[in-house]
Parts: C-alpha cells; structure tokens; sequence
C-alpha cells in the first residue's frame, strides 16, 4: 500500500515540477514578448496555457484518486491537500502570463507600453524572471530555504508597481489613454504573479515544516544570512 | 461513523454558508462604498475581510480532519474536494470586494470614478448584486439550477466591462489619469468577482451531477427556459 502510494504521489510531483516549468517558461516568454515585442512568442503563450490547464486537470484527477485509494494521513495529507492548491495556484499564474502575452498581441507591431517605462518594467520581468526559476527549483527540491526567499523578495516587486503608478501620475508620463490602460493592467498582473508565487512558497513551507505561514507570517523564521 | 461524516460535513457545509453571506455583504457593500461614496462602509469591507480569511482557515482544517479520519468515497470525497475549492474561490472574492473599498477610501470625499461612468458601473455592481445573491442561494440549497443562471449570465458582466474600456478610450472621456487607473482596476476587480462566481458555480454543478463543466462547458446541458 505505502510503496504504491509513494510512487503515485511521485507521479503527482512529477506532473507538478512540469506544471512549474510551463509556467515558468510561459513566464520568461511573456515578458520576452512585452518588452522586445514578438507577436510569435506571445502567441506561443497563449497557445500554451491549454497544456497548464490540462496538467491541473490531471494533478486533481491523481489527488482525487489518491485520497479515495489511500487515505492518507499526516504529512502525506498534506502534501496531497497543497498540491491540490498548488496546482490551483500555477494554473493562475499561467493565466495571467497569458494576459500579459494578450496585451502584447495587441498592441504588436508596436510596443505596447511606452519607451520611458520599459527600463522599471524591464526590472519587474527581471524580479518576475529569478522568483519562476527559484518555483521550479524550490518544488524539485521542496526546499523551505528558497520558498522562504521568494516571500521575502516579493515586497521589491511590489515597490516597483507602486514606482509604476507613480510615474504614470506624475508630469513625467507623456503615454496615450490605451498605454496607461495596458501600463496598470500589466502592472497589475505582474503584481498577482508575485502574490502568487509567495502562496505557492508559503505551500511548500507547509509541506516541510507543517507550518501554515499564512497563518502569522511574523511566526516564520527568516533565516536567509 | 457516517452518522459522524454526515454531522462533520454539515458543519463544513454552514461554515461555508457563512462565508458565502460574508462574501456577499463585502460585495453589496463595497459597490455602495463606491457608487455612493461612503467611507465608513468602504472600511467596514476593509476590516471585514480578515473574517472572511478566517472561515477559509477554518474550513480548510475541517476538510482535512474529515479527509484524515473519515476517509470519504465517490460523492462525499467530492464535496469535501470541492468545499477546499470553493473555500479559495470565496477568499479571494473577499480580497477583490476589498480592493474596489480600498480604492474607494483613498478617493474619498471625492467619487473615485467621474460621473459621467456611474451609470454603467452601477449597471456592473447590480450584476454582482444578483450573482452574490444567487451564490448564496446555490450554496444553501446546492441548486444547480441557479448555478447556471450564474454560468450563463457572465457573458453580461463581460460586455459591460468591455464597454467601459471602450467608453474610456473614446474622446467622450474626460476624467483624470486617476480617475482612468481606477476605472480599469475597478472595472478589472469586478470582472473577476464575476469569473470567480462562475468557478464556484462550476464547482457546485460538479458536486451535484458528478459533471465538471470546466473540462467542457459546451456539454453543460444549459436549460434556463
């Protein structure tokens, strides 16, 4: 019973380390897409998500089946009920990567967010880029050390969308209507794609150490000397 | 033992309840917040969301004591699966009904929106009205009748939300570069707490024909006559 039950959840982590790295290349491309504009590459995006969603669909599918088969408890309990909400969240993720590439779509031949922007987005993509590399290796791994870095970098993230609203208000911001439209919608997605990452990390610091860092994220011991 | 599942499940189930209800005032109230500008009820949603973050806690430890002691099959495994599903479904309803209060409290006394769009927002909040309370009908009754009154009319929701881009884009349009940011994050906030309705109808359809209408919404034999 336990040697099956390990080797379907190892099925399980499978599908889910390459739910992580579809996300994280749709990620990569996305941004790619909206900051040197490649209509093609964005296109792939969009094509692309239907493969996450497939994979959420089967990662349920393999919980379902093992709660019914195998009732397990504790830490195998655990592992099974965040996976079912991980697997939620990287289907999000894949979504909004897939909007960001929409917008870029649109807008093609042409920019989509206006020239004295791109440097302080171009540092979004970097922070969105580094935060799916450290997903993918945090779940292959299930190490709490980088899930603890992706929550703790996130607050940068979220500085430089405010910086973004900022300068949109300011004088400085000489963009049309659609461009501050498209500017706080990619933003805004940016932002969710961090938010999501850090629930995706507070998950796997779950699984390790069985503390819910949701819970009272003070609580967490940040150790990242 | 079914005697106890039976009685644990409706406790679950009530909590549930009690989330959709909460869910459903933070959406009532925050669309007055807005349409009325009020800041007293825009930071009641505020402080209430941490309640709403509670019942989801609360509710996630449930199921998996219920999944741990109780091992459920067939139909019951599916509604303790779908309950931590709706559960995050109905978290982060409560996070969007709190964004449009937050932008509400920083535009206050003013309006955060210009006047001449009230009309269509109110439009997009009497939609959300009737789906929350459509929602909490569903819920209590698992009725998968009014489930897809919600699926079907979402459409509706998004034809507005695409009206208020165009109507900013035209040169009808005469707010100011923060009147536009509030407009297209507003308009963004409720278009999602129209998807996330349709995701907790899916869900409840799921429970009760055993059907999952997001594999194949055509399949989803619609008979709203």
């Amino acid at each position: 019973m336990r040697v099956i039950f390990n080797e379907e959840l190892g099925q399980v982590a499978d599908d889910m380390d390459r739910m992580a790295s579809s996300v994280r290349d749709a990620i990569h491309s996305a941004g790619h897409a909206l900051l040197d504009p490649d209509v093609d590459v964005a296109q792939e995006v969009i094509d692309g998500d239907a493969r996450i969603d497939k994979l959420e669909s089967s990662i349920i599918e393999q919980c379902v089946r093992l709660l019914a088969k195998q009732n397990p408890v504790a830490t195998d309990l655990r592992v099974v009920v965040s996976t079912l909400s991980l697997s939620a969240t990287f289907e999000r993720m894949g979504d909004l990567a897939r909007h960001i590439a929409e917008i870029s779509r649109r807008a093609y031949p042409q920019s989509a967010l206006p020239e004295q922007v791109l440097p302080l987005y171009r540092q979004m993509q970097d922070f969105l880029d580094t935060m799916a590399d450290r997903l993918v290796a945090m779940l292959a791994d299930r190490d709490a050390k980088i899930a603890e870095q992706i929550i703790v970098s996130d607050d940068e993230l979220d500085r430089l969308h405010e910086q973004s609203f900022n300068y949109a208000l300011s004088d400085q911001w000489e963009g049309s209507k659609q461009e501050l439209i498209d500017m706080v919608l990619v933003a805004r997605f940016m932002e969710r794609l961090g938010d999501h990452g850090v629930s995706a990390a507070r998950r796997v610091v779950y699984i390790v150490s069985g503390f819910d860092p949701t819970k009272d994220p003070k609580a967490l011991d940040l150790d990242l000397d």
